[in-house]
């Protein structure tokens, strides 16, 4: 491992500290300066505050600016629909407008400094919000919102309107909502539903819609944070408050880009420490999608794979469509920790079973053979030619009589069994009625998850309406491809929380030795030599061939002498790409007559090709290991990033390589050799030896902490290729690109 | 090319000849021996007959055999429901029992001997139906169903059971389905609904469900053929019988194995021909799976990957869940043939335009700018901030007015455009009802397609269930990767459809000059020695390079002057594996001296080893060139198959392979190519050149020979590596490991 870092807060220090916003106005409270100690080596923050949202959500009085209840006038439905929530909630609601004397029978204010009492929540439904802000800031208003559109989502002249919103917002001490956001937040929700509840936030509120729409089937739904154009309250924010609120059992975004991506790691963060599940969509899979998005809120989407990977380190669940999303985020907030990771596929048809089964373990997920004394206990209600070993066939008819219930309650009864999934495909009432109530009856009485894949594909079966979608304890869904990968997802969920170290309590926050030294290499603006990149992993600990850099003909050959035999020679210069193709390397040069001449040909070629050269270097051959290639680069959304992939055809071909946003610690760098498709190579093929994983990880370690120290500065990093020899005899970057800011 | 097949007949020449069966009973009609000129070099039919099974599903009279209307009996409903399903066809029903002296107020015949006329069908509901079909090939019956289980499903007893029926039926004439079989091809129809319908084959009834139930959703089914055990009619009869069906607008099928590849290859083929898409979900894609399968049926699953490849050199489209079976063969039944691969994203929110757009083009499909006039003409109805380059996004006010429809049919209107996708994603009654009118509507006036994906959970909204459920015109979805996926089989299929050349028609027939020469070199048990290996390239116009086989160091020295120095040695022999592992290659030898020396060697460590050889080879040494694997190898289904792969670690660490069945053509052999994830080595990456892709197309297509020719007496045929030299250079075999059975 690198170096200990110093002023590490222990896990218990850093726990939530819930502020609440808006109570001591000023920039102090959320625009609160950080402390060195809540920053890593690169700057970026460890730490956000958890907004205190309670009366964003709960206000004891709302006021709403630009009130109406006139005919045909656009304000008058959204003045009701507040109204009408208001009431829901409790909350007392001033309508404020200059002329009118009422709206809605409630007396209205001409201006909100006329306001009867001092309000939790202001609702904007002017056009041109600044005025109000600026005069809200007097009022002690804590939370805004606006819902005028116009701002960043329609170009500069927009995203410069917002700016001065953003600004006047942050003196204000207001924390504001939107603009370009809507009413979602002042739904009809259920209150009659029970248990752990979805938190939804969405960037869109048509794409939230459906999940807001799973309370029709029962289940519980407690917040929604259209999120709009995140001018200052972003999805971050939401998700490490409802990740706090107790009655939250998951958290379903829908994402189109991110205001910050540091803030949005520290949210996840957050949700995972508390073994939170947070499910979203994110578009950006292609370009299309990323560039529409970015012209729909105006944010940054970053690359799609490095969000795909930032999202994992957090534990985030990833989904495509908005139907996976409400699968996966009605499962996890539903679902209790998995007794085992074990699935049975239980039908009424050896045709179902093996289908499912099929699919299941297609999509990763353990199907455990049951043991002889189960199978045997199973055969005394199922005929004994049918296979009970999993997938369990009943063949139909014992799930008509009191042979079904005993047979779930078998199956659930098995230690090695976390999860029953029954895949019925068609209601057939004389079997399917009993079997729903069976299944439903039994998950009543255990504590594993049994879910039911309902595949009639009209879905007004009482059998599913009332009964299935009655009980809180069985998992519905109506496509087995939605339940295997909710089923995968609730598993990887508890699996990963279980196991989370947060990279933020260990991420480095003061300056390594190494980076004086590396400090000192750096050339603004400039593509270093291979010799000083060299030199920079060198400062880094990172380990390089012996070489020198030499420039004449006779020093390369006392050069040759120093390093031993046989050596390669290189032209070292800021501007060299492509050395191989151009000619540049000359390898197992073994006397001194031919360094000679290898001095004078690679000197002949780079004057030919109006190259200019620092020097020429004389290397040390380094015997042959696996060839990787490890590096950073640099992202829009998360900044420096690291990538590993294998070298050689495989990453110039096949692009296989993993990327990680810092911090991140030594499992997450054993993920991403794990993650490569041809990872086999470096356990050995053919009967080569493994090779020395441990020297790679801690190439990959240190490559992280030149990135956090000098990511910034550095637009690129290239070690290509690292030779990872056998196990125990370390790796060797032989050749390096860096590119400075 | 490969040299002329002699005997191939035209496309016309081999038109469906549907073949009446019954008609004239024994085997010379349904067992028809095959002429020679049907069969391929292989043996293997290039024609099937069509079944007749016009009779089978529209039957003029039907014996029920076991009938009963005894309360409490099992046969009593199956028999009620035939009944029924009689009545409802027109067909007369006679019961058959020796004791009963009516059914249901039917007279009852004591025994098949005594019924009162030829019956179309007979349905067998007794437990024993090997007498009962002796009985009935005295009685000139079409058509009998078993529905007895307890055959090849339950094991070698069962199997061996099955085998005695399917000899009986043989010999009967008649043409039997099951056993295993149940009640799925009698259901209840819907009669009111028009258009193309899907017809379904399933091999288990509960899999079936779902698609059966679309009627619900207002899509028509016209069959359903439930296979069971496949004792004589297999899911291939059914396949080519229902291609042949004017109504029937695509062929849906759930498979767990099957009883003959080739077989359901010229049923696939029959169905490419006529343009009548097949959409599968075939079990198999894990072991678990093609486990599980297996003793559900009793049938062969094949190599899954085989498999896979088969379907889609037919065209069938393989889909996983069977809620995809039902939207995708809902969708190619009823949708006209595309006017253009465009497909246009069109939504009332810019959030939802950016995900679809996202997922539609991460799944393939092409969404095309608009043009400047198209946005422009739509900007007269949407506002100027909003984006309609595609995504189009309304903003959603203009589809509460007259705006809507324009807008929708402006988009129709353009030429670039084949689809058009309108997400949903929840009923919001002032817009999306009229909306979902206007769409109707619009798509009632238009030849393209138009496809809704409607997001709400619960789906029980008017605007869905009578108006979207009520067209025949728009394809509705409940998730937006059925809808996306589906189109792309929909586009795919007419791209497929409208380049589909049969390989049957191209297949040979007669056995080339080469055979011969490879016949005298195979050795049946044996595994080849490389040089015979290679001989046996030769005779089928694979190059490889000059070499001698030697068995004195003083003829080795005089091969490698014949031969041309530099020069490669080997070790020659039939037990021979991991050559290079074992020192048993020497290379880049270039001097008399070396040549001796080697010679001595690889004897020595041969001899030390234990390992017989037949010579040594002195081999011209070859450039270098992308390396590949080409071979053939056998599967349980298809028999011999042709695999391609780049070699090297490619193939040792991600089997990047692909795979064919023959017969097929150069098309296919190049899409092989194109299948390769390492495909740009053979493109030529970092400044290598091109290499020559003909000369390894034309390798595959030798190879495809020999598995043709030589395939069921080959137990595997390896050339490791195929140097596929740069562009007009050809590609020469290096090494090849031949193993007969």
């Amino acid at each position: 491992m690198l170096g200990s870092t110093h002023g590490t807060l222990t896990t218990d220090s850093r726990r939530a500290r819930v502020v609440a916003c808006g109570e001591h106005p000023g920039p102090a409270v959320h625009g609160r300066p950080a402390e060195a100690d809540d920053l890593d080596v690169s700057g970026r923050p460890l730490y956000a505050d958890v907004p205190d949202l309670d009366r964003f959500f709960r206000p004891e009085s709302v006021a709403v600016i630009g009130a109406s209840d006139a005919e045909g006038r656009p304000n008058t439905g959204v003045t009701r629909q507040l109204v009408d929530w208001a009431e829901r909630v409790g909350a007392r609601l001033h309508p404020v407008h200059p002329t009118r004397g009422s709206v809605f029978g409630r007396p209205c204010s001409p201006s909100v400094a006329d306001l009867p009492e001092q309000v939790d929540l202001a609702v904007l439904l002017v056009a041109d919000p600044l005025p109000v802000i600026e005069q809200l800031a007097e009022t002690k208003v804590r939370f805004a919102v606006v819902f005028a559109s116009g701002f960043a989502e329609t170009g500069e002249e927009g995203a410069a309107a917002q700016a001065r919103l953003a600004a006047a917002v942050a003196r204000s001490g207001i924390r504001l909502l939107g603009p370009n956001t809507n009413l979602n937040a002042f739904e009809r929700f259920r209150d009659d539903l029970r248990g752990p509840s979805i938190a939804l936030i969405t960037q869109s509120g048509h794409q939230g819609r459906p999940v807001f729409a799973l309370q029709e089937l029962g289940i519980r739904l407690s917040h929604w944070a259209p999120t709009g154009n995140e001018a200052d309250l972003e999805t971050a924010d939401f998700l490490s408050y409802f990740a706090e609120r107790p009655e939250v059992g998951a958290i379903a975004c829908y994402v189109e880009g991110l205001k910050d991506g540091r803030s949005f790691l520290l949210a996840a963060d957050r949700a995972a420490r508390r073994g939170v599940p947070v499910v979203a969509v994110k578009v950006g899979r292609t370009e299309t999608g990323a560039r529409t998005a970015a012209s729909h809120t105006g944010k940054l989407t970053g690359a799609d794979e490095v969000v795909d990977a930032a999202m994992r380190q957090y534990g985030v669940i990833r989904v495509d469509g908005l139907d996976e999303l409400q699968d996966t985020a009605a499962l996890l907030a539903r679902a209790r920790p998995p007794r085992a990771d074990g699935v049975v596929v239980y039908s009424i048809s050896g045709g179902t079973g093996a289908h499912a089964a099929d699919l299941a373990t297609a999509a990763g997920l353990t199907l455990p053979t049951l043991s002889a004394d189960r199978q045997a206990e199973l055969h005394q209600w199922i005929p004994a030619y049918l296979n009970v070993a999993n997938p369990v066939d009943n063949g139909g008819h014992p799930v008509g009589d009191e042979r079904g219930r005993k047979i779930i309650d078998a199956i659930l009864d098995d230690p090695a069994v976390g999860v029953l999934i029954c895949p019925i495909t068609g209601p057939f009432p004389p079997l399917s009625d009993r079997l729903v109530q069976d299944l439903v009856d039994a998950a009543e009485r255990t504590d594993k998850l049994v879910c039911v894949v309902w595949g009639s594909p009209v879905g007004t079966e009482p059998a599913y309406r009332d009964v299935l979608l009655g009980s809180s304890r069985v998992a519905t869904f109506r496509t087995l491809a939605n339940c295997v990968s909710a089923v995968r997802a609730h598993l990887a969920h508890h699996r990963f929380v279980s196991g989370y170290r947060s990279p933020f309590d260990e991420a480095p926050r003061v300056q390594s030795p190494s980076f004086r030294k590396a400090q000192l290499l750096m050339r603004p603006g400039q593509q270093l030599s291979e010799h000083a990149a060299k030199q920079l992993l060198r400062a880094y600990g990172i380990r390089v061939p012996r070489e020198q850099l030499v420039t004449s003909a006779a020093a390369s050959v006392r050069a040759a002498a120093l390093v031993g035999y046989p050596v390669v020679m290189k032209a070292s210069g800021g501007q060299i790409a492509h050395k191989t193709e151009l000619g540049l390397v000359k390898v197992g040069l073994t006397s001194a007559s031919q360094v000679r001449d290898a001095y004078r040909e690679l000197t002949d070629i780079a004057r030919y090709e109006g190259i200019s050269l620092d020097g020429v270097l004389v290397c040390q051959m380094v015997e042959r290991g696996v060839e990787m290639v490890v590096g950073v680069t640099h992202d829009d959304l998360f900044g420096p990033t690291v990538t590993a992939g294998l070298g050689g055809v495989l990453v110039e071909v096949l692009r296989d390589a993993a990327v990680r946003v810092p911090p991140f610690g030594e499992d997450q760098a054993r993920d991403m050799l794990a993650e490569l498709r041809g990872r086999a190579l470096l356990d050995g093929v053919r009967g080569r030896p493994p090779a020395d994983l441990d020297a790679l990880v801690e190439v990959i370690l240190r490559v992280q902490r030149m990135a956090l120290e000098l990511g910034d500065d550095l637009a690129e990093l290239d070690i290509n290729p690292l030779v990872v020899l056998p196990w125990g005899q370390g790796a060797v970057a032989l050749d390096a690109l860096a590119v400075c800011r």
